[in-house]
């Protein structure tokens, strides 16, 4: 095959492509993010480049005006690389991944995430449930036999034929995308071929079809997208192995810290775009850091699985959120069908298939259905409670016979525990949270008394650090909502503590949560410690449960139908809970009887 | 409806028509061919006509002079019938086929063929099958019930549930465009919307979203996409009424006259962006042209069903077709998936959906399976031909049990049969096609001798009328090409032409066509004349079966996957037939014992 090569401009990056490779699939394997809302159908109009030396071959189409033909701009996506080229992208087709310059990004994504892989990788193996391996997107090669007069169907017929040959396919879908480059794709290759198959709901489609045999490369990724934080994985879809883990803070926070300002900040004009720019910018990034840490071509990944708070459902897919927070809380939809990553703004192949986990209502999202999935609490035969603890704190109590979920609204202040259960061990703070000592680290300010946790002189920083009275009564807020929302689900279920089976700790902050210092203020249950498991980021191995096997999916789907949403606000006795939540641990010491001071 | 008898003077031909169908329209119903190069639109001014006695209505333009007037002369095809008429039609205003150059001819037969929404209503009911009406596209109206704290499922599976009591959709698909849009659609529009479900093969796509109840506006398109003449046709698809038909010269035209030049110039480059321009240029005016003549937005056509030929299609779709013409002669695709008729270039709802009639193989395309489906030979118990004279003649003997398609080559000469059988008959040519007779009208020319129809003085025109001795040596192939292939078929399923129940005869050509002249030079067998039903345009009517039914189409997959193709060039016999009826009417005279000279 002929190759040629291909600059880019004012990049002056160089790669090597074949005859007839698009220019953007060129551009994604020199690494240069070109806009292609439509997946490279020719329909978004937004890829628009200057060849400005050597010969290309474009389709026609409605979108190039007369004047831009004759200034040879084509769109990136329907054009082919006939010799060498100098191609120039202008600013307005690329990408803008974040408005911080790369150092600055690079620097926030060092942070505290930096270890989500290790406590991925070491998750104790909970459940013995497997699902067949069935990934999202499969890799199939195919050594067609060549037409003769007594075997002449036609080139698609003649796929379809082979590919039946692997398996029932209910329905077979091919984009015209496909299928117009097939007779020469046929007939260069001596009719061998690589079929990639996504799951399109209840039918097949073949996303992509590749020269030779490159079943080998085959990749997905799976994400969390969280309030605060965005998690990613790279994954080998025929392997099941995991590649790579990133994290990164989720650049939407710069419009607001929890999902209710969100929503109102998307009702702004161009806020919704810019909410949807922010989530899908810092998902790019990531997936372009793990990419490129794994030398795997974005060509390549060929899917993507989501899960999400329905905020960030919402948000991600450029859904109006508005009326999740207004009554009766009714999101847009629960159930996303199955999508091209290039909808919603994702640079993966562009013909790539994105699938988000179905939620549950508003305020449980597609993130607890795939805790649950993950959990496998939903196989269990006595009651065991899920904990999320995140921005969004979402509780399950719920065994193989019933699933009951709730939202609390936690809040992003859970690393002070093990300094707080300290302080009030210690009798710094009393047990409504109010700051009770004296001495030289006790001060006086606006808002109310602050407690020096270390002088800017013992670490040489600039300012001291300090816990204030605010800090603290924000940390019992979060602690009793996510309480008093696990007592009162017990309660509803006409049980008790004591008939837990086993309590799942997942979330960000799950993962370096200490157990007896979360008791201790009153976080969690007076139960016995090997009741509790963590299990980390539950709602990214649901993803990735998804990616990597259509019975996860078929699972997840049937689990968001038969999870049971329960309104805390509604709920009589929730306000009481609560307010006796709002003691560390709690008013009633009664039921904490192993706490002690 | 009112219906009122038209009599056609000096022809004495009286038909019956519905109150306020035009002259023209009446006309043609009754075989009289009236000149309308500008296909009815009250422009070229050559179909005047003088109402002898009752009462018409008439548009007023600016052709008729006051003296005209004075007389009763009207434009036939801005004129209405509005009781009993005479009319009679002067020759000035009548097609004579003997007297046109092929270029003429085909000029004015454009402007004919743009009425063959009259020729089809006329179409006499040969079959009784009748296939649910079950459009392509479907509108519901629903009006929802609002969420509340008690039923506050998602506002997409609020749509699906009330959806599902219209019926079982297997699969529903929605695209994110509409699902972005429907939280706020929903309620600005009191929870009232309707739905339009469009047909893609096994699942079923919520095309489009609209406010309030729109059902009363759903039309959609059939195409035939023929080498030469494209026709459409725009369809009420709730009533499943005709709302206009409309022809245009296929502009790739200028590319060549037959599909093989037409995929050598493919190869070219810009070349098959080029034919497919033109042909999405032609349907693009078409469909401009109806739906601005029959007041219907554009936003509320939202499908299109096409049939061609494979070559067509594959042009039509932007699709490779150099295979078509290499041994073993493969296309890319027989069947096509459904589309957005935007991914051709098509302009009706963006959204809109575009499916193709399936075709057999490369020779034997969609056009010959809609033919098939709307004449309903695959229903009879005896066999039959399906004869498709165009440009390219597909021929098919079957009945219910078997489908046997062929593809000769023709051409577009049958135009000068009428005159070709006076020849013969005249001893002007002999049976071989080579001019005999002498005198003034008999002229010898580079290309052969030349007869002379019309002396330029006759006719007050620029140049004298001619047909050579090439012109005749091409209607000889071409005819030869036609009854060779049917004779071969016969033969092949070891049957004689006596056999044959019902010869059905298709095409544009084939709606003018004089059977007893067809006979007598030998393009048809000679077999009882009440053997022979013209049907018109069934590529066009099958498309529109299609459209307007999915038994229809799921007959016309069905029909692809039963015909079975013939290749003629390969059987031993084929080179002996053709050579033998390359005599007019035939070498072997007994074969058409009612013919004399």
């Amino acid at each position: 095959m002929e190759k040629y090569k291909v600059k880019f401009i004012p990049d002056n990056l160089t790669v090597s492509v074949e005859k007839d490779k698009t220019i953007l699939a060129a551009a994604i394997s020199a690494g240069i993010y070109i806009n292609s809302n439509c997946g490279g159908d020719g329909i978004c109009g937004r890829c628009k480049v200057m060849v400005q030396h050597g010969q290309v071959n474009s389709q026609p189409n409605g979108i190039i005006t007369a004047q831009e033909r004759k200034e040879n701009i084509y769109l990136a996506c329907l054009t082919t690389v006939h010799s060498d080229l100098d191609v120039l992208i202008p600013d307005s087709s690329r990408i803008n991944f974040d408005k911080l310059t790369p150092e600055e990004l690079e620097e926030r994504l060092s942070g505290l995430y930096s270890k989500a892989e290790d406590v991925l990788t070491v998750k104790p193996k909970f459940d013995d449930k497997v699902f067949k391996h069935s990934p999202f997107a499969t890799k199939i090669y195919l050594e067609l036999p060549a037409p003769t007069l007594n075997d002449s169907i036609s080139d698609l017929e003649r796929l379809y034929r082979a590919l039946r040959k692997f398996g029932e396919f209910p329905v077979i879908e091919t984009g015209l995308f496909n299928i117009r480059q097939l007779g020469e794709l046929l007939r260069d290759y001596d009719w061998k071929v690589t079929v990639t198959l996504g799951r399109r709901d209840e039918i097949v489609e073949i996303v992509l079809i590749e020269p030779g045999d490159t079943t080998g490369r085959n990749f997905g990724l799976c994400f969390d997208i969280g309030t605060t934080t965005i998690s990613g994985q790279l994954v080998n879809l025929n392997s099941k192995k995991i590649l790579g883990t990133k994290a990164a803070y989720n650049q939407q926070a710069a419009f607001g810290s929890d999902v209710i300002t969100r929503i109102v900040y998307a009702a702004k004009s161009d806020g919704l775009e810019k909410l949807h720019n922010a989530v899908s910018d810092t998902m790019n990034q990531i997936i372009k850091d793990l990419v490129s840490a794994h030398k795997v071509d974005l060509n390549n990944v060929n899917c993507i699985v989501c899960s999400g708070n329905t905020t960030m459902v919402h948000l991600f897919l450029n859904m109006d959120p508005s009326h999740i927070r207004r009554q009766p809380y009714v999101p847009t939809a629960n159930f996303i069908p199955v999508l091209r990553a290039a909808e919603a703004g994702i640079n993966i192949n562009p013909r790539g298939l994105l699938n988000c986990v179905p939620g549950v209502s508003s305020y449980v999202g597609g993130d607890t259905t795939a805790g649950i999935l993950s959990s496998g609490i939903y196989q269990k035969e006595d009651p065991c409670i899920l904990i999320d603890i995140g921005t969004n704190g979402e509780i399950v109590l719920g065994n193989r016979d019933f699933l009951v979920a709730c939202a609390a609204s936690a809040g992003p202040a859970f690393e002070g525990i093990d300094l707080l259960s300290e302080m009030l061990k210690a009798g710094i703070i009393d047990r409504a949270g109010k700051i009770k000592a004296q001495g030289k680290r006790i001060r006086s300010t606006d808002n109310g008394k602050e407690f020096v946790i270390c002088f800017k002189e013992e670490i040489q920083a600039q300012a001291d650090i300090v816990i204030n009275e605010a800090d603290i009564e924000n940390l019992k807020r979060s602690k009793g909502a996510i309480y008093s929302a696990c007592s009162i689900l017990v309660k509803h279920l006409n049980l008790e503590f004591t008939d837990i089976h086993k309590i799942f700790i997942a979330g960000g902050f799950g993962t370096y949560l200490d157990i007896e210092k979360a008791i201790g203020i009153g976080l969690l249950p007076d139960l016995p410690r090997s009741k509790f498991i963590f299990i980390g980021n539950s709602s990214l191995a649901g993803a990735r449960e998804v990616l990597l096997s259509s019975q996860a999916k078929s699972m997840a789907d049937a689990l968001a139908l038969k999870i049971t949403y329960f309104e805390l606000s509604v709920n009589p006795g929730y306000m009481e809970e609560y307010s006796q939540a709002l003691f560390f641990p709690h008013t009633d010491l009664t039921k904490f009887p192993t706490v002690r001071f």
